[in-house]
C-alpha cells in the first residue's frame, strides 16, 4: 500500500501523516502552504504542493482539507489526484462534510472504478498526533479492507458505520453539534464565573471532576489556564461546521434551539473579527470574557 | 465525632450516610419520606423524620436538601436542627443554593455560635454511593477542621474554595450551568441523531470516545440506552438549578444566552408534565425524543 498520498497537513491531516510515517508508511503529503509542507519535510515526510503529484503511485489518499468543496478541488479539478490513481484505489474523506456531499462524491468516484471510505475524525491535534483519533467511517467492504492498515496507524478506534456513505458524515454532524455548544458553554461558564469572582485554574480542575465537565471545557480551558496553543482550531470552522449541523437539521424539519443559538455566537465572534482565532476566543463575547481570555498571560 | 447527623437521604443524601456508616461513624439519617427512611435503616442507618430528634447528640450535621428554603427549614423550623446543637458544631449545606442565600444562612449560624461550610457537591449518584463525590466549600478554617474526617469519609476531592460562604455555592453554579446545557445539549443531539437514522447505541460509543463527549452525555445517554435507572434526577430540578444560575447571571448583569436557552427547555418539559421524570426526558420535546427514550425497552 506505500506509498499513501495525505492531502490537508493541518493539525489533524499533520497528526495522521505522522502517524503513517511512524507505522512505516512512505508518506506524500500534500498541502498549498509552504509552512506546513516545512513541518512535514522535517519530520521526514515527503512534502509537496500539488494533489496529482503526491498521489502518483500511490493507491490510497487520505484527505483531511476543510470542507466538501476542497475535498472535490483536490479529487477532480485539473491538478486533482483523480487523474493519477490507478482503478480500485480507495479515497479516505476525513474532512467534515454534510452527509449529501458524501454521497455523492462517492458516486463520483464509483464512477471512476475508485473506492471511497466517508471517514470523518474527532479527538483533536494531539490525539491525531499520537495515532489516536477516532474514525467515524462507512464504506464497502473492499474500501474498509483496503484502508484498514491506513486506519490502524491513524486511529485508536475505527467505527464501521455501515456499508453507505454519508453515515460517517451524519455521525460527525452529531458530535459537532455537541462539540460546538459544548465550546460555546465553556465560554458562557468561564466569563460567568469570571464575573462570580472565581479563579478559573481551580474552576478548570473542579468542573474537571464533577457533572458539568466536558471533553470541549477540559481541553479548551486549559488551553486559557495553562497557554496550551495546541489546542483548539478557528472560530471559523464552528461556523462551518455548525451551519452543516443545522442545514442537515433543517432538511429532516428538526428544530435545533441550542445548535442554532451556539452557531449564532460563534457567527457574533466571527463578525467581530474573531474568526481565525482560536475557537475559545468566542469567550470575549461576554462581559469579563477578555479578561478570561488573558488569564494565561498572567 | 460520631454520631452524625444526614438530613434528606435522597441520591445524593443517601450516598453520603452510606459512605459515612462504611467509615464507621454512627449515623442518623433524616427524610420526611417512610421509603428513603426505610432503605436507610436497612443497610444499617438509625432513620428518622424529624431533624431535631437527628440532630441530638451530634456535632456535626450534613443537608442534602433540594433548596435554600427546605435548608432554612431543617435547621431554623420549630423541630429544626439548630435547636439542640451544642455550641462549635458544625452544618455542611450540600444544597443547591442561591450564593447570597448560603451568606445569609451562614450568618445566621454564626450567631448561634455554629459554623457552617458551604459545601455543594457534584458526581451524580454512583460517586456518591462509592464515598466519592466532589465537594466544593467555602467556610471558616474551624468548619474546614470540624468537618475533615466527614468530607473525607464522602469524597474523593475536596476543593477549599476560601473563608467565605458562598464561593462553594458560586462555583457549583458554574456546575449547574454546564450541567443544564450539556443535559439539553445531550437530548438535542440523540433526538437529531434518531432522525439522521443513526442507531443510538453506537452513537453512544462513538460520541463517548470522541471531542463532543461530556459526563451527562455519556451518564444520560446510557441511561437511555442500556436502562440504568440510577442515573439522574428529575427534570424539574434542572428548571430550579438553571433559575439560580439565571438570577446570579442576572444579579452581575452577565447575558447567558445558553444557560438561559436550556431553561427554558426544561420549563417546555415541565409544563409538558414531564416534570417529576428523569431529566434525560426532555428528550421527548424533540422530533424523534419519543423513540429515542424508549430505547431503552427494545
Amino acid at each position: 500500500l506505500s506509498p499513501v498520498c495525505v492531502i490537508g497537513l493541518g493539525a489533524m491531516g499533520y497528526g495522521a501523516a505522522l502517524s503513517l510515517l511512524r507505522a512505516g508508511f512512505d508518506v506524500h503529503g500534500v498541502d498549498l502552504r509552504a509552512d506546513l509542507r516545512q513541518r512535514f519535510a522535517e519530520v521526514g515526510g515527503k512534502a509537496m504542493s500539488n494533489p496529482a503529484e503526491g498521489a502518483r503511485g500511490c493507491q490510497a489518499v487520505l484527505i483531511f482539507v476543510v470542507n466538501a468543496a476542497q475535498t472535490e478541488a483536490v479529487l477532480f479539478a485539473s491538478d486533482g489526484a483523480v487523474g493519477v490513481l490507478a482503478d480500485g484505489s480507495v479515497v479516505v474523506a476525513c474532512a467534515t462534510i454534510a452527509p449529501n456531499d458524501a454521497v455523492r462524491i462517492a458516486a463520483t468516484l464509483a464512477k471512476r472504478g475508485l473506492f471511497m471510505l466517508d471517514a470523518p475524525v474527532s479527538g483533536g491535534a494531539a490525539k491525531a498526533a499520537s495515532g489516536e483519533m477516532t474514525v467515524m467511517a462507512a464504506g464497502d467492504d473492499e474500501a474498509f479492507e483496503k484502508a484498514g492498515p491506513l486506519l490502524n496507524a491513524i486511529a485508536a478506534r475505527v467505527y464501521r458505520l455501515g456499508s453507505k456513505p454519508g453515515a460517517g458524515s451524519r455521525m460527525k454532524l452529531i458530535n459537532q453539534h455537541l462539540a460546538g455548544i459544548h465550546l460555546a458553554a465553556a465560554a458562557e461558564a468561564v466569563a460567568l464565573a469570571t464575573c462570580a469572582g472565581l479563579d478559573l485554574r481551580t474552576v478548570h480542575d473542579v468542573i474537571s471532576h464533577s457533572a458539568g465537565t466536558s471533553w470541549m471545557f477540559q481541553n479548551r480551558v486549559a488551553h486559557l489556564v495553562n497557554n496550551d496553543s495546541s489546542a483548539g482550531s478557528a472560530v471559523d470552522i464552528f461556523v462551518k461546521d455548525l451551519a452543516l449541523v443545522l442545514d442537515a437539521a433543517n432538511s429532516w424539519n428538526f428544530p435545533a434551539p441550542l445548535g442554532a443559538a451556539a452557531h449564532q455566537l460563534f457567527k457574533a465572534a466571527s463578525a467581530r473579527g474573531l474568526g481565525r482565532e482560536n475557537d475559545i476566543a468566542i469567550v470575549k463575547l461576554y462581559p469579563g470574557g477578555e479578561s478570561a481570555a488573558a488569564t494565561r498571560s498572567r
